[in-house]
């Protein structure tokens, strides 16, 4: 079965065609463009490196979130339009766990964490198990330190990557000292490969997604809706 | 310094570029057409996606083996007609040692493993220590089974990568049980994101290559080398 996957959930853009669980290709395009300028490309040219046609492909995997709003939105309406359009099943994975699944972590914590500003980071905690990541901390917005304090209550050497690694790694080594691990700086962006695996796993189990209800997955609100809602409360 | 990295030692073809050690872009296309045909189309479609011209290319990484002859053929030939071409530095690193660095694993032997075949492996053992992948078991043509000997005799859990792994899982498996690992399916593959990292830091402690010297390393004869000199000692 061959599975496109995209992953716009951090600045890094990253598209792979999976046939199952085997990896056919990837991209991973790391700059600051917009992904309204990178997605679409990047699908085309991994296609044709591959000699694959968009006809072929079979199911539509999309990370949903958590991640940046504007990344996960143009993400989703993308993967959402290729189903539609191709008249295949689509399903959605946390961008979290998809990032677990691409680290090759074993014996230790896996904590991916991405940079959710005001102070918060998205992180989960997951631990290795028989081919699959159990979760310990189910994907959330938290403080780093709460985070931390997570982690030390497990007491387990933990491993930790996402996109912003460098700007949380004083405060991570302050509080967990050689508890607290990196993958090296070329493996800790996002890979959709990961993205793909989980799909194939959960359709085989569970079919697809709902395409209509289908929906990104912030996890904390929109700074508009936040202040919305203060307004609303104090009027 | 932007640093472009091939890496075509097995069927995969990858492409990487780094700012130093920050992965830029990545891609892989593991299907079965020759390098030949795939290698200049990823080049080009990685850098149109990234924007970045060939000129501003600051330092060619390649991967010299071991793994496919052929292959490493057309990824040498290509990545010095790039350095001599672009009048930018060469650095050539092992395939075996790049593919470690792709991993992630740390607390466990790392084995990276190609099919030599004539029922051999290329392989080699390294284990994690501070940043570094530190040399366990130097790269070399071995039989697979000569290899878990010596894994055996450090005695810590190994885990495996590399093309065509699902090949030696058996064999793996019946020599060491559960200390004998795999890295999920959709990472087996060699990226060239860890030849760029190691060129990286090989080039910032020694320079580059010499551009006229610097050859693949088979690790073994090939096949008319081989009959050749059968012959030569029959006459």
């Amino acid at each position: 079965m061959l599975i496109l996957s995209i992953d716009t959930s951090t600045l890094t853009c990253s598209i792979a065609v999976n046939d199952g669980e085997a990896l056919l290709g990837q991209q991973v395009i790391n700059t600051k463009t917009t992904h309204s300028q990178k997605l679409l490309p990047c699908i085309k040219s991994l296609l044709d490196n591959l000699n694959i046609s968009l006809r072929d492909i079979q199911l539509i995997a999309i990370a949903k979130g958590p991640g940046s709003f504007t990344g996960l939105r143009i993400g989703m309406a993308t993967a959402k339009g290729l189903a539609y359009g191709l008249k295949i099943p689509i399903v959605g994975v946390s961008s979290l766990e998809a990032l677990a699944y691409s680290s090759n972590v074993f014996g230790s914590l896996v904590v991916p964490i991405f940079n959710a500003r005001r102070n918060q980071v998205y992180g989960a905690i997951y631990e290795y198990d028989q081919n699959r990541y159990i979760e310990k901390l189910t994907p959330k917005s938290i403080q780093l330190n709460d985070l931390l304090d997570e982690i030390e209550k497990v007491g387990k050497t933990a491993v930790f990557l996402g996109d912003y690694l460098q700007s949380f790694e004083e405060q991570i080594k302050e509080k967990l000292g050689n508890k607290g691990r990196y993958v090296l700086p070329q493996n800790i962006t996002p890979r959709a490969s990961g993205v793909g695996y989980l799909a194939y796993n959960k359709f085989n189990k569970a079919g697809g997604d709902d395409l209509a209800s289908l929906d990104v997955e912030y996890l904390r609100l929109a700074e508009a809706q936040r202040k919305l809602l203060q307004c609303s409360r104090q009027s």
